[in-house]
């Protein structure tokens, strides 16, 4: 049994709370068993100076921790003056996964800020970023839908994100915990759409290696919870989720 | 009438949901209207450099708001790599604050930092911050507390904060929001303690002046409310609240 | 008696001499006490991008020490490649005094660049910054009336800047030198007009709170200190006073 | 076929020139096609304060481009004042590959810099770095090794990495230059050990996704490219490869 | 003798190897004695902010050196975030020493970017610096002219420098490896064109003194060598030496 | 004749106002012409880490300009957050300058930091600030002096600069002011002591050469100048002069 008296396939307690907070255009505190993140969406009318011109969108993502979001108190990196590597991986990896899932030329020379702000930290902070920035980007779309922005909704597959890891005597385990995580051997970050496609495969072997079975192992457990994470999407999108459905088509 | 309905003397809804973060040895969502203020206070066994040896405490803040807690997206200071003068100020001035109230001798060789992090504005934050940051750091000292650290409880008064400010056509105002401040011709924040006594008066002209009769005006109506606020903290504190009480003596 | 043998409502000798550097628009190097800040004023011709396009002004300040301004030397801002807290602080508060009595629409699209650099300090830097200041203001906006700039001066008040505060065992002192200020239990700062407004006031509990009586010594202390800066201000200024004097009106 | 007549599943040509740099304790300069990069390893006789008093080892890694390596020339990051995300990624990718074949407790209280350099690009610049940087640790372990530092040689394994991808109208291919990677679809890069174990997978859909059956034929393409590397690391090291051989055992 | 057994006006071996690196317009690899240096030359086609609208080019430099160029390592400026003292010193004296011997007129409004990356360091790396980046710089001239992009070339005369330095007990010797760098009194390098003028003079004194007559003795040394540098520019440009040897004239 | 109608061979007006500020252990303001200098001396009990536990001492030096000391504002290091390549040639020259003439292990672990800030410049800041940093360094050394810290004042030369160049239709200029220093096609820094032996020496063609010829006049012209400067720095010492004469012997 694990820690927290989990199966080894057994997502955390998640849950989406839409329109946290009042200004974005769109906004979601998704709670993933301990781990808490706050992902507002704002619509910017211009694209980075790359694309200008394109008639194309962008999605870009920034991601930090409140200091005390963590067991230890961190220093701020606004105090420090620069952005760890950490951060700088984990926002790359947010923008790209989500440009993976919007047509960005249907949504025009935009820019979507996903701001991904974890305010308690369990482990899982960034594949909780993705699962939630998913919700808070289909927000911020549909204000756009809903002044006719588009002629159809260009969100082609829903989106989201578990880590999985190999621990020690207890073998392959789904969504792991602080403590899990801690003590894995091998940590993987699987970002999946709705048609059961990989978007990002993230695996480390921790000082440690890992065979082509234990990868298949891996690779099993994420989709499962995925499909999970992303009934949790549809539930938290409501009507919207019955657009996207539409637009997804056969997947719904 | 004041465009959201409130008397010219009233404060907006306060809540204060005290260990709001599950690490933080003293944490509290504060709520003014609007307006929402993660306080943290993380406890550190050691002092900055300046104080060592002297076998004194110390308390330091700091501030800082999500991009989108504001109506339109400020860019993250982690990004720009610096801290604007306007967040430096507020830092200084929540850590002054409550240095006035904690016996620092009592505390010991210790650093209790205090974060606020506001998730959502609508004006006052910094007063919010304040108010909510007393309470964070309440709940960290009585942590020490309850492992005996103290021979008696190391807090001297209450302390909150509000903003008031003279508004055309209305005069004074307490407890101003986002639209009234930004069309303040005055503005002022105003801390105080549980003796009445001031701790901090910050008055600025915004292009305008004020005369002494005015000033006299603008500290009346913020006592009124800062007495209110400290009817919250001793709500928000609970039991603690009656060992600060002890303490303070003849103001309970 | 106080350690310099000033009488508790005396300013220490001031001096205000003008023209100091060639290049300025503007330049004083103003003397009070030991306390001395080189104040030089700049125009320039375009405004700050939030301005523009709207016809109007603006006047910014910045202020620094040299290294051995003080009793021990400081570490230079531009070799810690970043601004401290107190700095920011005080450029701010500067530039925020000098725009409430300069009437910015009759000044157009120019920004007028305050630049206050401290070459001894010996308490009271920022209130003589802004008492310097003021003058090398008025001797800028002076060059570009002399070039028919405008169709009245467009100061429409004096400004200058005082510190008072409550020393233990001496009570409420006006104009406080370094030793004073570094034992003051309350520490304030007054910026007021020559029509006996306010424009700031920043009082500060140093670890120790202030009444309301207390308050109202200070700021009666504060506003004969102010109003003796006025008339040196005059003296300085020579015939461009009785241009200001003119605009004042019924203040002269 | 592709761009350059190679087959898919062909590497470029690989060549790796040892001892290029005279002053490191390890050194060489690795060529895939016409990608080039300086890998050299520094030996510093203690480890970052994390680490201190465990009695183990620690590798680090920065990698760093030329500013005219690629076609168009970038800025310096020096220049810049900070790193780019992608800069960080690799560094932070290099270190923990490498960590992941080296027993750091036989390493003992040491700190191997690697430092990997691209003088000019043509793709695979990240994978070509840890393939050059395992022979450059190797050699500077070696030089401990003639000290007569350990019992046993302390690398585990051997370490190579490649890139695979797929590219429109061609399927998957085994290391992508520049122009292929800048049209593939899913770019994946490999890190593997010479025992046929993952260390690293880090695959990617460039706004698009990719399939459990696509996934498969990239690894098993990437596992050959890697086999092929290791060769050439064998034959590059000479001697120390017998030595490395004999740790590594059954696999020889 | 000196400790490589060269004579006391010898310069070390020399080879300039050009088109070391594929994408820049010029590129060479100088080597003089164990110190390496690439130097890259790429053109942009437009030029400083100061100098737009003037019909006039610009020439600069970007100097910098691996960590392990040197005996021990050096941390990496883009980790430290900032550039050295030296590094500026250098970079500036390059690009103003270059700038003397094209005609930037002529040039038009491109900028000419000069990368000189010292990967092995043995002393005289800045000087070796400018002696590669004239050949670097002829050859992306050169490359403009194929184009017919000038008239006449516009490269006035060649350019190249060494060091010169006073060393206790041996004297004034020409092109000091590290060793004799480290020991000397004086260290002075020299700049000088194929006409035998001098573009730059840097004489120092290391915590010592030196005389007129020293002065004179180091300059007569330095003019030998660069004279011998010259020769071998002319080698290696090959064709296009005669092609500046036409302009330059008199002095070919 | 020259813009100021002075001899070619002629120096500005010089002065040197010893103590000028109240705090430093050394203090002059030293005025060259139009171009002003505050000069600073602080010693600092310590050296720097490299040069720990050897018994010698160290100065440093740091350059600044006030914003407007220059004609038309630049904008403050402090603000740009880093400091120009210029500024960190002008501070590393006038430290080795300096510590070319004081003896250093008769310091003792002590470090001397220099501040040099020019208040007004028309030419000639760094020479002037060499000047005067001579004079503020012997004020500060001779404070220890009179504590009885050396056997003999540890000042083994007087140490003087200034600048020479070569001006189209004038020749060769000693001590240039800056509108001589913009047109000169050939720009010389040259820093002597009192033995008349070179410290340093930095001659620049700017986008032009200079013949030996050349060279010799100006080293001439600027030898006639320096000691000049000496006789002044004798007359501000007054007194110590006396001591550093004694010290000097067959020079005085």
């Amino acid at each position: 049994m694990r820690i927290d008296e989990r199966k080894f396939d057994e997502l955390r307690n998640v849950s989406m709370e839409t329109n946290f907070i009042m200004h974005p255009e769109g906004s979601v505190l998704i709670t993933v068993g301990k781990t808490k993140v706050i992902c507002n969406a704002t619509i910017e009318d211009r694209v980075p100076p790359f694309l200008r011109g394109q008639g194309k969108g962008w999605i870009t993502a920034e991601y930090s921790m409140l200091p005390r979001a963590t067991v230890s108190r961190n220093q701020r990196e606004a105090s420090k003056g620069k952005i760890t590597g950490r951060t700088m991986e984990i926002q790359r990896l947010i923008g790209r996964a989500l440009r993976s899932v919007v047509d960005l030329e249907a949504l025009g020379e935009k820019t979507i800020w996903i701001d991904c702000d974890v305010i308690q930290a369990d482990g899982g902070t960034r594949t909780a970023s993705i699962t939630g920035a998913f919700v808070a980007l289909a927000l911020a779309i549909h204000s756009l839908h809903e002044k006719d922005a588009f002629t159809s909704f260009p969100i082609t597959h829903y989106l989201a994100a578990t880590s999985v890891g190999v621990v020690k005597d207890q073998g392959v385990l789904l969504d792991l915990n602080y403590e899990e995580d801690f003590s894995a051997a091998v940590d993987m970050n699987v970002v999946m759409t709705s048609s059961g496609e990989f978007v990002e495969i993230q695996g480390t072997g921790e000082e440690a290696t890992f065979s082509r079975k234990e990868l298949n192992a891996l690779l099993d457990r994420a989709e499962k919870g995925i499909n999970r994470l992303i009934d949790h999407q549809r539930e938290a999108l409501g009507e919207i989720a019955t657009l996207i459905d539409k637009e997804v088509g056969v997947e719904a």
